[in-house]
């Protein structure tokens, strides 16, 4: 399974490919970041970030799309912003039919590092072990976006031993 | 001017257009809510919630959009999907070359009650006595887009004096 993870920001908003199969370590795809203006007005912003994400959707042709869940953050400016990049995200794979997957960070650390708790250092050391990669990308957006697909992709596992288990209990 | 107010939201997104040149009371063009289903993916509601306002964009023909600034609420999930859905409404109106403009809740009290602290009700009779109504569009979203769309053409009217005031002292 291809995922495309997404790391919403109207600054830099985090885009991570990975390709991986349930009980195998995933592989790195594709890795990077797209920024808008910090200064532009806030419908170019938007405009500018959803073709950013149609280009990534048109290159790595992902079977999944994951995004990180936003919560309330002590910065209230920061956290509509990134609701605002979220949607767009959101509103462009589910266009083309993908199916978008919501994790929070609390998940996504817990899937990589085996703690909900785990600080930022300990997640991007994950990612370049999870993946085999010589450093973790940068920015830091770039680095937790493969941790979400990352997460999608063991998560979907996960949820598919669930599902499988239930089935065959019925 | 030709102006279209969005009151965002999931459930129920306002929208309202009134046309109106400075100095004159603006009138009532369209008026009505776009709805998408509470227990669906958000993935859906966004797509959704974008297929309608491209609808009522290609109905009304603005040459503006006006848009509720979100700010934190008590229910953080509200706020999350309030801002989702203005990210989609920026996006369309961005996306045509349309200039949008956010106005908080309290500048678009203040240009229709006189008073930024006006209550619910008293901004929906004010949009019944503007738009001369013979009752408030319902439900509430609906009369709040109008309420955005009047505060826009008033708000636009006084920083045009304002920029002209400026350009003559010049």
């Amino acid at each position: 399974m291809r995922v495309l993870g997404v790391d919403p920001g109207l600054t830099r908003c985090g885009i991570g490919v990975v390709e991986g199969v349930p009980g195998r370590p995933p592989a790195l795809v594709d890795v990077g970041v797209i920024r808008t203006p910090a200064d532009a007005a806030i419908g170019l912003r938007l405009v500018l970030l959803e073709r950013g994400i149609e280009e990534w959707l048109d290159r790595a042709q992902p079977e999944a799309v994951a995004v990180e869940r936003v919560f309330s953050q002590h910065n209230v400016r920061t956290v509509m912003g990134t609701a605002q990049a979220s949607a767009v995200a959101i509103t462009c794979a589910a266009r083309r039919g993908l199916p978008v997957a919501l994790h929070t960070p609390s998940e996504v650390k817990a899937a990589i590092t085996g703690s909900g708790r785990a600080d930022k250092a300990q997640v991007a050391a994950m990612v370049v072990r999870v993946l085999r990669l010589d450093a973790a990308p940068k920015p830091a957006d770039a680095s937790d976006a493969l941790a979400l697909a990352v997460c999608h992709v063991w998560r979907g596992a996960a949820q598919q031993r669930l599902a499988s288990a239930l089935a065959a209990h019925r």
